[in-house]
């Protein structure tokens, strides 16, 4: 039997990166798309709670690409569909490909990883995949070889328990990408995330907008090797735990009542 | 000048535990209140994007507990807080108390750890808790004393930057809490996580549900101090980066091209 993908995003089934993916990754299995009617950018890991969901099949016709939109989140659909629409357990699970950065900080409030990384708390390996341009026709070609090869990889030798990858390619031309890199999110932030305005009755209304501001520019981070014209890959996992400070941190705050 | 404390949450600025938390810390300093309108549970780090939000005065009478509501999500709430709502920079962003569970896997589905997250990220200190009860008369009163504890350990000196506390506290009466314990986050999930029923058109719907399952209960992980009777603290940063398997990762895939 020929494996399985299930993709998704956050884009919608309509956009061009799932479709592109879809496109390279039918070349080694059979495929499921399930992803959300419409732009569920900047969902994160939330989920639909207190109203049902839909699923719409939207092509059925050919049985190795079968393609449905869901009316939920990104985390929704992987949800739903490793439960209810995939013929059997996936062997892989895809997000993206993103039109739009996912690195650093940007992982948080993804859709697109937040669907990774649920696959990924599933059980299930998953890459979550983003190009670092916005735009409704962006031109993927770039992105093609790597996907190949990070697929086949993790299709032959799987991932570590519970771990996604976060990949994400620089807007540069196939010709120009220098290689791959395996990094940490560089530490960063957005500023001035919030516009106000007033409406035509005085009353103020906010926009959420903001500056990305990353003063990390270490060569083991993501933003060097995507500035430096490598597709950069973070191990991810679904687990904030700063270790790093458990130790320190006990010491203040241990105690007994 | 008085300490400034803004509170959030995701179960709305009218929950119980948020309005326990504000009576408590009001002892210490200012308090301002940005939470969400209506229920945001669930909401994770999501943003409100394509459409503007407001801010709605509750009561401003009292100088020293101004209540705001926010139509946004808890994420957006600590953004327009800290931008436009707040007198000054506050000097510590708590977030909840929440009613029900944000230990383990949990919290990355939180919007209460969502908004603590964001804070951390924006560079604020902050405290994230959560009571596991999640009725909406919970008796909170077995949190107080660790929320005195925690808040003025944290206003006199601080956390590690863009770091947070993830606070969980068991569903018990005070007499029988033990202490509190810095640990990691459990590794757990929730599985049957989507139910399927049919509408009266013959068309199938789908409802979130599911079970928490966790075979995770070493001495050193929130789950077990949990269990035990104590309050759990996982120190927490917006970062996904599984740094533990970075070095074997780059070993597979890294490459030049």
């Amino acid at each position: 039997m020929r494996p399985l993908f299930l993709l998704t995003n956050d884009d919608g089934f309509a956009a061009k990166g799932i479709n592109v993916l879809a496109d390279i990754v039918v070349d080694y299995g059979d495929v499921v798309v399930v992803a959300p009617e419409t732009n569920a950018s900047g969902k994160s890991h939330s989920l639909t709670t207190g109203v049902p969901m839909r699923v719409r099949p939207i092509d059925t016709s050919n049985p190795s690409r079968q393609v449905f939109a869901c009316s939920g989140t990104p985390v929704d659909c992987v949800k739903v569909a490793t439960e209810h629409i995939c013929p059997r357990k996936p062997d892989l699970v895809l997000s993206g490909i993103n039109h739009g950065s996912n690195s650093s900080i940007n992982v948080i409030y993804s859709g697109t990883m937040g669907a990774a990384l649920e696959a990924a708390a599933s059980g299930y390996p998953s890459i979550g995949f983003s190009l670092l341009n916005h735009r409704h026709d962006a031109d993927f070609s770039g992105c093609e070889p790597s996907v190949r090869t990070l697929v086949t990889e993790v299709l032959s030798k799987g991932l570590p328990q519970g771990l996604c990858l976060n990949v994400n390619f620089p807007n540069l031309p196939l010709s120009q990408i220098k290689g791959m890199r395996v990094c940490r999110a560089a530490h960063a932030r957005w500023t001035d995330s919030c516009e106000r305005r007033v409406d035509p009755y005085g009353q103020p209304y906010y926009w959420l907008t903001g500056h990305f501001e990353c003063n990390d520019h270490a060569e083991d981070s993501d933003q060097w090797a995507l500035e430096n014209g490598y597709v950069s890959i973070v191990p991810s996992r679904p687990d904030y735990t700063d270790f790093s400070s458990i130790a320190s941190l006990a010491q203040r705050l241990d105690r007994d009542m």
